[in-house]
């Protein structure tokens, strides 16, 4: 009997993955992963170099992306389909042996393998590993603390509606917006309704080969990459001599 | 010329401890850390057994934590004087040779080494390594995922105000609040009032020895130690089968 772990590979750096993690990756003889058809994928491209010679790789390619709308009942229907078929063949082959599930960042936060673990439930052992969230990558790659002190940080989808964007960035001090993408233009009105566009970070591809930083008010929306993310860093208390 | 580097060393388990950090923490010949005068200080003790024999060990023991209110003058004229000292004294120290400043969780998110980073520019070359926050140790210690699909998460600091708790308990999905400790009655008392209560998990030294996980709503709010998080897990949209 073997069982399923996925491996949270943190930002994209191989050396920020944990000690843990690394040495589950070198010794995996099965590993899977999400990709997009046609397309490396993330998480493999960070392994790589680092996976043994005779692996065996399963690749699990997403039947959609940004094709249709998330909120769809196609969208719906395909995703819930793929995740059945590959939950019954990674039980399947934790039948026999182990199979190390190749994550970005920490796999329970906003990941998609927890939707292969709930429809593992019951059928196999499933172990999860944390790793460092692309966000903190990210906010390393603008060389400024997120938080200070009494700081509230949100943490955003650009996938949202632009009101409950606005909302959500007047209240909080510190920002994190995710899946901005081709949700940029949105994620950016959103910002300068709220009055915190002229403070907004954009970081792309966060600790991996080809990152950028840029203020977002200097940048393109045009072309965002799906891994960037927006800041805006926190001012909380900071223990200070008085003038 | 040495160099100030801050390690960032996760949640507590040292096996979360990033490929990086693991290295520079072994071949640290003159290592710093944060402590309560007194203890043994969270961020020592996770390095147990991996320092070098004879490495120089620097304890920077808070003038104060608890004892005065974090908003009065005396504590934060205590502590600026505490972070200027160290500032100094870490420069000092690196104008020859490295040292490695320990830190629990990732250093740029609520971390103390940021307040000798602001008072070290053009004094010293400090770099900062990420490590896996110690919220995402304790989403994983609750062994459920904190967010998905859309969810808005907050991060909320258990020092705010009770309306402050309130306000931003009722507008996320997704709740984690730091700096439980002797604030644990009051996050209780918020949480009950946006209507979460029932929804909340205490997690104490996750990933640490002597972690605990618990419903809040089961738990004595007497006794709740320093490493002590709540949570409320998100339940955004996932893709299933439709009935
Ligand atoms: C489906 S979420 C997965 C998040 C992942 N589980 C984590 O812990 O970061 C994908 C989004 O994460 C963000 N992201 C993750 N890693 C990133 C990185 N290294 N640089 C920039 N953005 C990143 C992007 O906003 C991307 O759209
Ligand atoms: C000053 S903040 C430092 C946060 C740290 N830089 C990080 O990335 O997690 C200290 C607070 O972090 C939380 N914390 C950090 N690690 C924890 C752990 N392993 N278990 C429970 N709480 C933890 C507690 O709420 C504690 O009061």
């Amino acid at each position: 009997m073997g069982k399923i772990i996925c491996v949270g590979l943190g930002p994209g750096d191989p050396d920020l993955m944990s000690v843990k993690a690394d040495r589950l990756v070198r010794s995996a003889a099965n590993v899977a992963y999400f990709r997009k058809a046609g397309r490396a994928g993330q998480a493999r491209r960070i392994v790589d170099g680092m996976l043994a010679e005779n692996v065996t790789e399963y690749p699990m390619e997403y039947p959609v992306t940004t094709e249709l709308p998330f909120d769809s009942p196609d969208y719906n229907a395909l995703l819930a389909a793929f995740y059945d078929d590959w939950a019954g063949r990674l039980a399947t082959i934790a039948a026999t042996r182990d199979v190390v599930v190749l994550c970005e960042g920490d796999p329970f936060f906003y990941g998609s393998f927890m939707h292969l673990q709930t429809r593992l439930q019951g059928r196999a052992e499933v172990e999860v590993i944390p790793g460092i969230t692309g966000m903190t990558g990210c906010w390393h790659a603008s060389g400024t603390p997120i938080t200070w002190g009494d700081d509230v940080l949100s943490v955003l989808m650009g996938t949202l509606s632009e009101a409950d964007l606005v909302r959500h960035m007047q209240a909080a001090d510190a920002l994190v917006v995710m899946k901005t993408g081709r949700n940029l233009p949105k994620v950016r009105r959103a910002l300068a309704a709220a009055g915190r566009l002229q403070d907004a970070w954009l970081v792309e591809r966060g600790t991996m080969p080809g990152q950028r930083v840029a203020r977002l008010d200097a940048v393109e929306a045009a072309d965002c990459p799906y891994f960037a993310i927006v800041l805006v860093h926190g001012h909380g208390r900071r223990p200070e001599a008085m003038e």
